[in-house]
């Protein structure tokens, strides 16, 4: 079987983990074949060097090197490097930099820096992390570069900020105006990514921030297309438990492109290709879509087996829709 | 009075701190104004990041975060980004590169990137380990990348390699056939570097490589013609002890350029310009040179005491030779 799941970084990466965790627990499912597309427009350049937020978090955690407690960044690390660029009034201070963590980001800005694409890039810093032996094949979205911006307005005035100054450094408090995907006018998706969407037996989406992570990429041209034209069941996770964010900012998101923070109006953004839509025990009640089958289960993923279980009642709720 | 000194790495720096030490301690010295032009031959982009190890070298011992052990890199050095590029399959693996070291390269890398100049790089990143406030200046023999390759033949035949691939992966050990300093075409003087030359009271060369230290830097257009012509006395101090390099392999340097490795020929290279000429006390009987004045005495810099008596020794000399 190959599955195929569009994610942005700790929550996605949280279940994508539990649905590995899943396949290979469950007979006749271990040899699945898991293709994962990642959002870029969280990327950014710090002192010179490439940094992809969603896809670290997404490697890191499928290949077993994440720093489990905050769910993105590396286990055991350190920031002795990130010290002596602050002693050297290098800007900006506000993003933390790990030592293991940068060790990624110098060789990708190497490999960059040769001409190599973001897809290759990525290829080669997984396989240390094993993913192809774990059957997890992990794309960018893109190899143009595409960069969320915010708008914002405080006693500053109006004005863009990258998407990592508003959420990192500001914490989301700034209300967002809208978000501006810049480069994605010139942007195309991947090698591989809309043959993953096409080809696939089964398309997930987890429980990922609905607009600045897979709404931007839903953006890439070509791809709600995909999605749309797929034989496969597309099925999502709701990101929201009882209408808030489990962790992130997705409340703050959606309030920007006026959209509530209900498990209905995020379905709402997937309604011209969302077949299933796995929400919340406490939100089921009210969410009726037109066209997806809603199921309500708990879906906190307290630990990994609850994200496996989760996962796995995500899969399963999509081969009933593939039966039919 | 103003002091000018051509340096390399750790022999240049542990003489130049000692001289900064003699000037602090000798009344009527201490407002002296030591500028350093350090070689850049050595520089390197590895991993994507600009290494100037000399300059490092240069700036860690005058600032105080020298390893004193080994002499170059930081003190209380790690290698945790190191061992992510080593997993990562990142090349070349032969240069060792701290965590603390690395943060240098990386603000450096960012600058350089951002289109500031060399010298303005190597000023701000100065300005964190105080030099000005111990009124030294480092500056670097050229704006433009100069690196010297070294002509090697072995069992592989006859090719070019960078000179720290030679030095640091092979040890000096294939023997050199020549040395081309790739660039130096090129290149023209840092902005200072010529005036600091020509407006001096004292020109001191340190203990540094003659060849590849020295030599790299006087092949900078205009750094020889302003040695030759400043008013002021140009001392040098002998890199041989008996015949031998302290450290480093400066034997191996003169031997691919045809000079021996004898306080005689090494003084012979800087002939043009030499007023005198300190060697190490066994070797200055058989130094007769035509029109610099030599003078013997222990050269080993055994301690910091030892390097700034050796430094007061080679000033003494530039005096004596500044009231004739």
């Amino acid at each position: 079987m190959r599955i195929t799941a569009l994610a942005g970084g700790v929550g996605g990466a949280r279940f994508l983990r539990g649905l590995r965790t899943h396949l290979d627990r469950t007979p006749g499912l271990d040899d699945t074949e898991l293709t994962v597309i990642g959002n870029t427009g969280d990327d950014i350049s710090l002192f010179g060097l490439r940094v992809c937020p969603d896809l670290d978090t997404l490697m890191y955690t499928l290949g077993g090197g994440i720093h489990e407690g905050q769910g993105w960044g590396r286990a055991d690390e350190s920031h002795r490097v990130q010290g002596e660029l602050a002693a050297y009034g290098a800007v900006p201070q506000w993003f933390g930099l790990g030592d293991l963590d940068l060790g990624t980001h110098v060789v990708r800005s190497q490999w960059l820096g040769q001409g190599v694409t973001l897809s290759e890039v990525t290829e080669r810093l997984s396989r240390r992390w094993g993913l192809a032996d774990h059957r997890v094949r992990l794309l960018p979205m893109s190899d143009s570069p595409v960069e969320t911006h915010v708008v914002v307005e405080d006693e500053e005035g109006q004005r863009a900020i990258h998407f990592q100054e508003w959420w990192v450094r500001h914490q989301a408090a700034i209300p967002a105006q809208r978000f501006v995907a810049v480069g994605m006018d010139r942007a195309t998706p991947a090698p591989g990514v809309l043959d993953a969407i096409r080809q696939a037996d089964v398309v997930l989406l987890p429980p990922s921030n609905p607009v600045v992570s897979i709404g931007i990429i839903l953006g890439v041209p070509g791809v709600r297309d995909a999605l749309r034209g797929t034989a496969a069941p597309v099925v999502g996770v709701s990101p929201l438990i009882g209408g808030l964010p489990v962790r992130g900012h997705a409340d703050a998101c959606l309030s920007a492109i006026g959209v509530e923070a209900t498990a209905s109006a995020v379905a709402g953004l997937y309604e011209d290709f969302l077949d299933g839509w796995l929400v919340s025990e406490e939100d089921a009640e009210g969410v009726r879509l037109p066209r997806a089958t809603v199921q309500g289960r708990p879906l906190l993923m307290t630990d990994r087996d609850a994200a496996a279980d989760i996962a796995g009642a995500a899969l399963d709720l999509a081969l009933q829709l593939a039966r039919r």
